[in-house]
């Protein structure tokens, strides 16, 4: 499986190729073909960015940006990405789940107008949310588009998610740092975001801090401090200001991200970590997709001729037996091969 | 394993002799055997106890009672109970579903407490809350303990939860009706009970509803009537009034249970349904539990050789697999065997 070809002019090296010299045509096509399970190229070129991407080790930065609608995401990406190119020199992929969108439709063309220079700035790539909405779904297609934009050569790859829970949890596993933007609506906007959210928070970020919101900016910013007071983290969130507006604050974002992240050989450990998660994540995802498939009640009257804890314990030892030529015993020697 | 052995003067025989001849201390043994996964006879017994049922096909009722704590169920237990003997001629058995309780471990003498007269009389039989608290683990021996109190010859089997969640969804899977007792203590009361409960309840009961409080019980149920109407059901819920002290109101409880109840065809065939739908919780749940015991991150350096995309979909693919010898092509072939 992991056999280093040389690369032949074939239809998945050509498209390989372009993507490691970082055309933004050939990225696009790359996450097309990994979003589509019934592409016949998809599993040769996730493992010929596997592979590039092991053996390059170049430093990137997986950043999660979460908000629910109205907190001013796309502005800030906009902004905090132009920032980023023109005073940092990075270049920057951002990445939407959104599952809401995937339903309309219509986010291609709502991303990049909201983010109308950064969409069109060459060291940039925006990808709206993956169409494939089933459970699990949204992280396997979202972590293999973070493969593809790493092995084109950017810098910083922005995860956009919608606050809504559960991608966030999912993303959580994607991102070497979670960063959430609140709207300075009152304390109402506050208790809308779920525990759970601000729980996942590395750096909270107050938009909109700017003309007449500035007051409701600094309160809310104020009232957030007090309630992660509430919370246990490992560590606390920085809880920050700005204005995409105005441009105030957009720097010290960039400068504390650059603080909370981990070293880079205590990151590489953690996207490890997180790898092992998301491969148990897909498997029980997977697992229960097929279940579902494949057991109808129809065709189960047998199972009152014996009980289900019974069948459920043999059908998993099974599973997992060690004698099984695909068992479980040392998934290691699955990889090897 | 499903062949119909002579009975021998085996420990499990004698076990299950003991249990269908009804002893309580042979069901009271029986579930302990069965919830002790290392229990060498557990799995003969369940196998004993499936044909016995299957065979005998007596009718029973299994009764869901969720409330949070404080509305009042080991009261209305013990009176509905105890009527269900004494007018009804019934025998009652009492499961209790606590995820809490098992922390603590007071709740044996708790629940005999609360429940003085049914936990002596004959025809009742009340067991207090699984010791074992992993995930699915409630469900696997609830729905075990549950055949075994059937085979029992208990006719009303009353499977008493907390009504906090994810228990009650895993027990709805259990049982023919679903009833939730809410004490009469005004409007945060309703809004402390989760949606998705209400959502599942078949027959809501406002307790408590005497002296003082009758007012309030009248006030509640009103307010339950009219929350009802903007969740959609299948079939809105009944709301009552009734009162453990006086016992007025506790005859309706059954009357309108006996009218919501299905009838014996259609309840036989949801039990069917209902096994199907554990039968994959139990595989999902051990097939996570499994994973997590052998998924470790030490043993999995080797990942970063291949995208976990392809790991997992080469694993379902395997476990799934047709030729495979143990294979889900047809789940009905190993239960023939």
């Amino acid at each position: 499986m992991t056999s280093h070809t040389v690369l032949s002019n074939t239809p998945v090296n050509e498209l390989f190729t372009g993507l490691i010299r970082g055309h933004r045509a050939s990225l696009s096509r790359a996450i097309t073909v990994v979003e589509s399970k019934r592409s016949p190229i998809r599993r040769q070129l996730l493992q010929l960015v596997n592979e590039h991407n092991v053996r390059i080790k170049r430093p990137t930065l997986r950043l999660g940006i979460s908000g629910a609608p109205g907190a001013g995401k796309s502005t800030f990406i906009e902004t905090f990405g132009m920032n980023l190119i023109e005073k940092y020199n990075k270049s920057v992929a951002v990445l939407a789940v959104d599952p809401s969108s995937a339903i309309n439709g219509g986010s291609i063309l709502a991303d990049k107008t909201r983010m109308f220079h950064l969409s069109r700035h060459p060291k940039a790539f925006i990808r709206p949310s993956p169409s494939s909405g089933h459970m699990g779904g949204v992280t396997r297609t979202t972590s293999n588009a973070i493969s593809l934009c790493e092995s084109a050569g950017y810098d910083v790859i922005i995860i956009e998610t919608v606050g809504v829970g559960q991608s966030e949890y999912e993303v959580s596993y994607l991102c070497d740092l979670m960063t959430l933007l609140v709207a300075p609506s009152g304390g109402d906007e506050l208790q809308a975001i779920k525990k759970g959210i601000i729980e996942m928070a590395n750096i909270i970020v107050v938009t909109k801090s700017d003309g007449d919101l500035v007051k409701h900016a600094r309160k809310m910013s104020a009232e957030i401090k007090s309630a992660t007071k509430f919370i246990s983290y490992v560590k606390r969130p920085q809880v920050l200001r700005c204005s995409a507006v105005t441009g105030e604050g957009i720097d010290d974002v960039w400068t504390q991200i650059q603080q909370s992240v981990e070293s880079e050989d205590k990151k590489l450990e953690k996207r490890r970590e997180q790898r092992v998660k998301q491969l148990k994540i897909g498997l029980i995802n997977e697992f229960f997709i097929e279940l579902n498939r494949r057991i109808q009640l129809d065709k189960y009257e047998n199972l009152l001729k014996i009980d289900e804890t019974v069948v459920v314990e043999d059908i998993i030892a099974k599973i997992f037996d060690e004698d099984l030529r695909y068992g479980f015993k040392d998934v290691n020697s699955m990889i090897d091969n």
